[in-house]
C-alpha cells in the first residue's frame, strides 16, 4: 500500500487496531458511550450533576466503620484475607435472608449466590440463559447497563411499555405472542418493580400479579432487579414478584444503595437449578468474591444499626427528593411532565413536543447542569425527548439550583423550536448508551 | 404419566430441573468438578492437603493491615465506600506499573485494567476474543480454572506439549500449523511461563523468544499468566514475554499470591484498544471493582514494606518447597517422577506405568492426605497418571507427613497393580475438571 494510498484512509478507531480482526461477534455488541465526554465535564465542581446514580455515602458514620473494618482483619484476617468460595460465605447469605424478609421474602441461604454487585448477577444470568438472538423483554425505559449486558451477549431486546402503574399487561402480553409468533425463545421478562430506574414508577399490586400470571403462563422466567426497595419515602410497600411467583422468579438484591457501592455486595436468589449453574458461571468468571468485603458487611448486619441507618438515608433521600419535585412543580415550563416517585433515585422527565434532550445537553453544560438523556434508557433509540434526573447525591440546595438551571436551558431550546422548529435530530438507531458506570 | 412410569425414571440433576431446556448452549460447558466432594473431604483437619493452592496468609502482619485498611475508611471513606471506574483506580494503577517493573515491565497506566483477580481478566479476554469453535492454545497440562473459562465460551481447547523447559516450540508450530489448516482461527495461546500451574516448570529464555516468534509470524495473541513470577526460591528470573514481544501480548498479573487473595486485586496489561474492549467488558460484567479494595491495596503498595514481604513469603515458601523435594527424593517408589520448580507453589508429580492418580484418592484419603489428580488440568481427559502437589499452605513438617502418606497409598496402588494389572481408568474424556477455587 502506498503512502497516497494509506493517507486516503479514514483515521477512525476501527482503522486504527490491529485486532479488529479478532474480536468475538458479542464484542460488536460492546459499544462505548456517546455521551461519555459529557459525563467527564458533568463531574466538573461547578456543574449541578442530576446525571449520576451515585448514592450518598458521606451520610455514613466512617469512624465507627473504621473500626469495624479494622476488627475483620485482626479478627478474622486469616479467612478475610484468602480466597472463598464461589457461591459466597454462609454466614452472609444467611443475614440477606434477614434483610430480604423486611421484604416479605423467605429465602433459603443455600438458593443465594452473592455477587459483585448485582450488575455481576445481571451479568451472570445472561451468560447463562442467552444464546445470540433470544429474547430478552424489558420495561421501556429500562436501566442503561442492563441493556448493555443484554446486548454483549447478543440478545435481541424487547421493550414493553409503562404507564404510572408500570408494565402495561397488554403490552406485554402482545411482546410474549410476538416472540411466540416469531419463534424466538424469551429467555426472561426483566424488571425493577420499586422506584424504577431510570422511570421512578413503582409497579402496582395489581399489576405485579398480571405479570407473574402472564409470565407463568408463558414459561417465561422472571428476573426482578430490586435494589431500591427500602428506600421507600411514602405510600405502602407492594410484595415483591418473588413471593408473589411460584419457582419463577430470580430476584436480585443488592447493599450499594442501602450500605455502599465501594464494597460491591449484591447477589442473586433463585431456583436451586439455577443458582446452581450461576454458581458455576462465578467460578471461571472470577473464582470467588471478596472474602475481605463479604466478611466487612456481615459484620456490618450483625453489630451495626442497620435498619436505623435505612431510615437516616430515607429521610435525607426524601427531602432531596421533595426538594426536586417542589422545584420541578414551580419552575418547569408548560408542556413538561415527570414521574413522582415514592422512593428511589430518580425522575423521569419528558420535555415539550419537539425538544430533544441529547441535544439540549450542551446548552445545559453551558448552563452547569447535568442530566441523563433518555436515548441511553432504549435498546432501540427512542426517547429522545425524555431525561432521567436524580435526587440522590445532589443537597436539596443543589437541587433547586440544577432545576433553574435545567429551565433556563430548556427554555433556551424552546425558543429554539419556536424560531426553526423541531430540535429532534432524526432517529438513530441502535445502542446509544451513557456510561453504564453511572448506575 | 403413571406412577409407575414415574418411579422408572432416573433421579437426575437434568431431569428434575425445571429450566433445562432454557440455558445458553455455553451453559452445557459449565461443568461441576466430579472430585468436589473428595475436596470437601480433603478440608477436614486430620488431612494434609497437598491438594490446595492457598497461599499462606497468616504471614502477614494483620494488625498493622487492620490500622491500614481503617485509614482508607476514615480518611479516604466517601470515596473508598462509592463507586469507581470499571478501568480501576488512576493511581493503583500506576504502583502496579511500578510492581512489575520488578519483572522488566515497562507499562503505562493506561494500559492497565484491574480486575476481580487475574481470573476475571482471564474470563474478559475469553468473552472479548472467543466465539463458538474458536481455538485456543494452552499448555498441557494447565490452570484447571483457565480450562473452565475457555469451555464456557465454547472454545476449541487445543493443548502444546512441555518438557523441563516449557512448551515445545515445535509443537505450538504444529498446532497453529493445524488450526490454520483447518481452517479454524486461534484466538490465542495462554501460557503461564513462571513456574507453571499445575506443572511448576519454568519457560526457558531461549523458549520464550521462540513462542514469541512463533506467534507473531501466526499473528497470534498470546495471554502470559504470571501471577507467580515474583516467588522465585533460586536460580534467574526470565524476561517477561510482554517486555520480549511486540504488541502481541496481553500480560495478566495478581496480588492474589504475594499479597492477598481475599481483597481480589488482579490486572491484565493489554494493547489500547484490547484494553478499552476489556473495559467495556467489564461494565457490563460488574460495572466496577471494589473501589475500597483498590484503595486498600493502593496504601499497601504506598506505605507498606511490601518487597520485604515477598521476600519473607520467598523464604517461608522455599523451605517448603525444599521440605516437598528432599520427602520426595528420600520417599517416593521407584518409576515416580516429579519436576524441580524453581519458585511457586506446585510440583507434578507422575505415577509408575499402570497407576491412575485418581482411582488412588479414596486410598490416599483414607490415608489422610489429598492431592488433585492431574486429569483435571487436561481439557482431553490425559493426565491420569499424574497429580499436582502444592507446598504452599502446609508446613515443612506437615509436607513431609503428607508425602509419607502418599507413598503409603503409592505402594498399596503398587500392589493392587503387581497383584491384578493397571488401575487406570479407561479414558473417560471431556471436562473433568476440579474444584475451580482451588487455583
Amino acid at each position: 500500500m502506498s503512502a497516497d494510498h494509506r493517507e486516503q484512509q479514514p483515521v477512525q478507531g476501527s482503522r486504527i487496531d490491529p485486532h479488529i480482526g479478532r474480536y468475538a461477534h458479542r464484542t460488536q455488541g460492546m459499544v462505548a458511550s456517546e455521551v461519555r465526554a459529557l459525563f467527564a465535564v458533568a463531574s466538573r465542581p461547578e456543574i449541578v450533576s442530576l446525571a449520576g446514580g451515585m448514592p450518598n455515602v458521606s451520610g455514613l458514620p466512617l469512624e465507627q466503620i473504621g473500626d469495624m473494618v479494622k476488627d475483620v482483619v485482626t479478627e478474622e484476617g486469616p479467612t478475610a484475607l484468602q480466597y472463598g468460595s464461589a457461591q459466597g460465605d454462609p454466614a452472609l447469605r444467611e443475614l440477606l435472608c434477614d434483610y430480604m424478609s423486611l421484604e416479605g421474602i423467605d429465602a433459603a441461604p443455600d438458593d443465594i449466590i452473592v455477587t459483585v454487585g448485582s450488575q455481576q448477577a445481571l451479568d451472570l444470568i445472561t451468560r447463562v440463559f442467552v444464546d445470540p438472538g433470544d429474547v430478552v423483554l424489558t420495561e421501556a425505559p429500562t436501566y442503561v447497563t442492563a441493556i448493555n449486558t443484554f446486548a454483549a451477549f447478543q440478545a435481541d431486546i424487547r421493550h414493553v411499555g409503562m404507564d404510572d402503574e408500570g408494565v402495561i399487561p397488554e403490552e406485554l402480553e402482545e411482546a410474549l405472542v410476538r416472540a411466540q409468533l416469531d419463534g424466538r425463545p424469551v429467555k426472561f421478562f426483566y424488571t425493577i418493580p420499586n422506584f424504577q430506574n431510570p422511570a421512578g414508577i413503582t409497579m402496582s399490586t395489581e399489576r405485579r400479579a398480571k405479570v407473574i400470571e402472564a409470565c407463568e403462563r408463558h414459561d417465561v422466567l422472571i428476573v426482578e432487579d430490586n435494589p431500591y426497595g427500602l428506600l421507600r419515602y411514602d405510600g405502602e410497600p407492594r410484595p415483591t414478584l418473588y413471593s408473589q411467583g411460584s419457582g419463577n422468579v430470580v430476584y436480585l438484591g443488592s447493599l450499594s444503595k442501602t450500605f455502599s457501592p465501594g464494597l460491591r455486595i449484591g447477589w442473586a436468589l433463585a431456583p436451586s437449578a439455577v443458582r446452581a449453574k450461576l454458581v458455576l458461571a462465578a467460578e471461571s468468571a472470577m473464582l470467588s468474591h471478596s472474602t475481605f468485603n463479604q466478611l466487612v458487611v456481615r459484620r456490618y448486619l450483625r453489630t451495626f444499626p442497620w435498619r436505623e441507618q435505612i431510615k437516616t438515608f430515607n429521610t435525607m433521600y426524601g427531602e432531596r427528593r421533595d426538594a426536586m419535585l417542589s422545584a420541578l412543580e414551580a419552575m418547569m415550563p408548560a408542556g413538561c411532565t415527570w414521574t413522582r416517585p415514592e422512593g428511589g433515585f430518580f425522575v423521569w422527565a419528558t420535555l415539550p413536543e419537539g425538544i430533544d434532550a441529547k441535544a439540549m445537553m450542551p446548552r445545559a453544560i453551558g448552563a452547569r447542569v447535568a442530566y441523563v438523556p433518555g436515548t441511553g434508557f432504549y435498546a432501540d433509540g427512542r426517547g429522545r425527548q425524555s431525561m432521567r434526573l436524580s435526587f440522590c447525591y445532589p443537597t436539596p440546595e443543589q437541587i433547586r439550583e440544577g432545576v433553574r438551571r435545567l429551565v433556563t436551558a430548556i427554555e433556551g431550546e424552546l425558543d429554539l423550536r419556536d424560531t426553526f422548529g423541531t430540535t429532534l435530530a432524526p432517529p438513530a438507531g441502535g445502542l446509544q448508551a451513557p456510561a453504564p458506570d453511572l448506575p
